[in-house]
Order: structure tokens, then C-alpha cells, then sequence
């Protein structure tokens, strides 16, 4: 099953089920994708009925499959883009056994097409291209066992980022707040049964292909996460309870042959620069730069549709 | 004007408008305080013409001003707390002149009566007394002096934090998950008007008195902050819009005789001890402990009403 959200003018816009092959749509029996998860066990069932799409389905009038959500928590659990960003950063290796994890700002996500607004280019903008899962309600004390069930959807994000300011805010330890203004998600938030053996050990296993100004940049494979989400879910889910809707990221898709498969971050190419030349060659984002993302499977089936953006002055 | 919310069985509750004596409320002209700060400029007149409150308030009703908000952004304002935390949590002063600021769950706000659950004693259970601000929409890049304009209403926060996991998951440079739950919110959100000369230069310029199963345990006044909350709103909004309903809070009120006047956390006591003797020697909360906040003006008066909550076994 796959999901949009049409623009209405309202925040949370209007939820449609997707035809399979993705050119149409029918209204959903639930008006929002949020009231859905609220009451997904119901929802499901209903969702997956509707197999008739009366209407086209129109790229343009597409917005993030949850507009704005009550908590997004993204992880960082590729090993090899952790060690090139700490490279890249100056950062020591963090001691510690447990998955990264730093709370976002989740009361917007931008849309798979728009136009996306920075005040300053000298501030490093940054795409990192990665895969979401959004919950059910989790009750506090989860194990990834259990939490395995509460994934409920898939998502594919772009997690825009600041880097001048990320290195500062991370020495604090307070985490970012200005290095991570809100992120985009991809067209189509779909059932983990849409991705089929895809979909295995809690792990995205499609190739997550990312264009900067239309040359390939990278195209790294989502499976080689060092924690699964089921795993992410339970650790942000030790000390509280998670809401329906909670989205949770995997942080930038990353392998360890990065220098074959190239990277989902433009930072992550930096570090290897670093390592490799003693010091990062390549720029970041222009106003005006465009960023293309979109994972696909061995088919060339592209389950969540694309991220198509532009960076633009705020 | 003074802001209450009412259990009705809903999420986002019931809004009322609370009578000048605390002891009456009628229904306000929008449902709920999230309704009313979308739409605060045609909202707050509406609101301050309720002259006539023809019901009682059961305090018993009472949840938070605002049980969910969209966003959670805390400061960490009062120098000579953080110059505490550093000592106790063994960490360096952060290199920064920017105000230090986290992105915490937003998704509930426990209500001033309630019961509030952890997981397990061992981990740290400390109390944060401070206060919050509640902005309408703001603008990125927003300078200080228009923010001062956005702030809409002050509500009193206990910002529950976890010690045992707090220092470990500063030192990844993520910030806070585990060891930041939900926080609580006292009774009231007010207009700034209600405070008079006691908000003054962005600051709650009002005694914070914190006791800890009934023994009084601080006693801090909100006026030293290093940062007004209009330099706060400032600093969330470089980068991003915030949306109305963004609540901003102050971080631990502290001052700098703490050693007279007490302390609002016990991680503030424990870091005097750290510093006078060596060595921690307060434990922090057990199950069934129960902490009271309440800030008073010159003349006794509580404007926010009170938080008082026991800490359970979840």
C-alpha cells in the first residue's frame, strides 16, 4: 500500500491512496495520514481495500506524506558516515554502545517538489539523503523485537543540514537546533510489505540514488545499518512513550565503499577529501542548486516516488 | 488573562478563561489554546472580553495550558546553572556566545497534577524548575526586539531530566533523548501584561520556589537570566520558521548565591557539593517523591498556580 498527501491548504493536507503503479489515486477513508496512525489498526484494513483510483494523481499537488508530525527523532546509525563526518567535523569518535540519536524539529516537513529556503549559502547547506519509518503508538520500555510490529510505514527523507553551524552546536552538546531546519520526505510513504524481501532485518535494502545538479553523486544500498530501525524505535522509546506518527530516522545511507558508490551527503564526500587529500575540495550548496533522491530496487522500481528540490534564499 | 485546560478526554483538551481570583473559568471563544495561537491576533481580544466566569474550577480538570505542542526548544539561560552542570556532569564550558538550546518532545505535556512515570530509579530522576514562553508565528531570522512581540503567553516548566543518561548523551554531540522526557507545565499561561514590572527585559522577574517532598528546596529568582527569552526566540528562528504554539523555555532558574537562596534541580546541589566537598552527596528522586513548584510575586501571588507531582514506576 502507498500513501500521498494532496494539498488542501491545510497543515496536514488530504490523505489518498496511490494506485499500484503510481499515475492515480482515490480518497482515503481517513481524512489525514496523522488520523490514520491514531488508528492504524483500523485505518489498515480500510486503507488496503481501496483497490479502484478514480483520479489522476498530479506530481504538483503532491505534499510530504505527513506534512508535520508530533516528533521526529533521526538516528545516525551508518558506521561509515558517522566516521567521515567526525573526520570532517573534527569530532571524536562518541563513546558509546548505544544507537545516535538527536531530537528534530518535526512541525513541518517540505514536500517532495518544493523549493527550499536558507538565509545564508555560507551557513554549508547540505542534503543527506536516508530512509524513515513511521509508528503506531510505542509503549515506553519497547523491545526491537516488539517494535518491529509498531513500524507501520516507510518513508524516504532528505534531512537538510547546516554545517558551519553543526560542528559548534554539536560541541555544546546540546545537540542542533539552527544546523537542522525542517526536512523533506519523498512522494509515497508506503507498507514495509510494498518493499517485499526489501524490507529485512528492520533494514531498508534499496539503492538510495542522489543527483546534485543533475550528475550522480551517490548511491548507496540501505541495508548495512549498524542498528535496524526496530532498534532505533526501542532506544527512543526507553524513557517515554512514543506518539502515533513518531517518524524515525536512519540518518545519511552510507557504505563503506564509499569512494565506489560515492555518498548521500555532500559532507560525507568532504570527509573523504579530508582523509584522502588532506582537506575538503568540494563547495556546498548554491542558491539555485537542485538535489534529486530516489531509491530504487533491482527493477528499477522506485517505491516512494522522488525528492526533486531546489534551494532557494529564504 | 489567564489560561487553563480542561480534561475532556481529547488530546489538546478544553480552553477556558480563568477568573482574576483563580477560582472560576468560563469557555473560551476557541477550543483549544493551539486553536487560539493560530489565530492569536483575532483570538486575544476575544479571549480578554470573557468578563464573566460562571464556573467553577475544579483543579482536579486541570492538565497542561498546553498538552501538546508542535515544538519544544529549552534554553539553558542562568550561567551559574550551567556552570553547575559542568561541574557535576565533568564537562568543559561549551566554546559558544550563541544561548545554548535543545529540541525536546513536545508531543505531551504532563498537566500540574499528575503523576509523572520513569522506567527505573538508577536512572538520575531530577526535577528543572524554569519557565516557558508560548509564541504565535515567527519569521526565520526574526531579530530580538520583534520577538519580544511574538511572545503571546509565560507558563511555568518542570523539565524532568534523567542524570545517569544525560552526561553520556551529551558527549555524542546528539543531545538529549533518553534522558529528556516529557516535561510538565504549571496551571496557568499568561499574558506578559499579568506579571506587570516582573516581566521586564524578557524576564520573568519572579521567585521560583521549589519543594522537594515538602521541604523547600530552592528559591530562585527568574531576573538573571544571560539571554532574555526574545534573544531565545531569536536564536531558534535563525534558521527556521517557528510555528505558532512553538513553546521557548528558560532552562533551569538559577542564581548565582545559590548556596543561599537554594537550588531548582538537585543536579545543581549535587554540583555545589562537587565543588565544596568533593564529592555528590544528594541522591536523586525515588519513586513516590514528590516535587512542588510555584512562582510568587512580591505580594505571594501565584500567576502560573502551581505544579505538584509525584514521580511513579511507570
Amino acid at each position: 500500500m502507498r500513501l500521498a498527501t494532496l494539498r488542501d491548504g491545510s497543515p496536514d493536507g488530504r490523505l489518498v491512496v496511490v494506485s499500484p503503479d503510481g499515475g492515480s489515486c482515490a480518497p482515503a477513508p481517513y481524512p489525514t495520514l496523522q488520523s490514520a496512525l491514531e488508528n492504524w489498526a483500523n485505518a489498515a484494513p480500510q486503507l488496503a481495500a481501496v483497490t479502484t483510483f478514480p483520479d489522476a494523481l498530479d506530481p504538483e499537488a503532491i505534499i510530504a506524506p505527513l506534512p508535520r508530525a508530533w516528533q521526529w527523532l533521526d538516528g545516525s546509525a551508518y558506521q561509515s558516515h558517522g566516521d567521515l563526518m567526525n573526520a570532517v567535523l573534527g569530532i571524536a569518535k562518541p563513546e558509546t554502545d548505544l544507537p545516535l540519536m538527536y531530537q528534530g524539529t518535526s512541525d513541518k516537513f517540505y514536500g517532495p517538489g518544493d523549493d527550499v529556503k536558507f538565509p545564508d549559502e555560507a551557513l554549508g547547506i547540505d542534503f543527506e539523503g536516508e530512509f524513515g519509518v513511521i509508528v503506531d503508538a510505542v509503549p515506553m520500555g519497547v523491545k526491537p523485537e516488539q517494535a518491529l510490529g509498531h513500524i507501520k510505514l516507510i518513508v524516504q527523507i532528505n534531512d537538510w543540514s547546516l554545517r558551519t553551524l553543526a560542528g559548534p552546536e554539536m560541541k555544546t552538546g546540546f545537540g542542533w537546533i539552527q544546523a537542522k531546519p525542517p526536512c523533506s520526505m519523498a512522494a509515497f510513504a508506503i507498507t514495509p510489505d510494498e518493499l517485499g524481501n526489501d524490507w529485512r532485518n528492520g533494514r531498508v535494502c534499496l539503492t538510495l540514488k542522489v543527483d546534485w545538479n543533475d550528475r550522480q553523486f551517490g548511491a548507496a544500498n540501505g541495508e548495512p545499518m549498524g542498528f535496524g530501525f526496530h532498534e532505533l524505535v526501542a532506544h527512543a522509546a526507553r524513557t517515554r512513550d512514543l506518539v502515533a506518527g513518531t517518524v524515525i530516522g536512519s540518518g545519511t545511507v552510507s557504505n563503506a565503499d564509499f569512494r565506489e558508490v560515492g555518498s548521500s551527503c555532500i559532507a560525507e564526500r568532504r570527509g573523504i577529501e579530508v582523509i584522502d587529500e588532506g582537506a575538503p575540495r568540494t563547495e556546498f550548496m548554491r542558491f539555485g542548486d537542485t538535489v534529486r533522491m530516489v531509491a530504487v530496487d533491482a527493477a528499477g522500481r522506485a517505491p516512494f516516488g522522488m525528492i526533486e528540490q531546489k534551494v532557494v534564499k529564504a
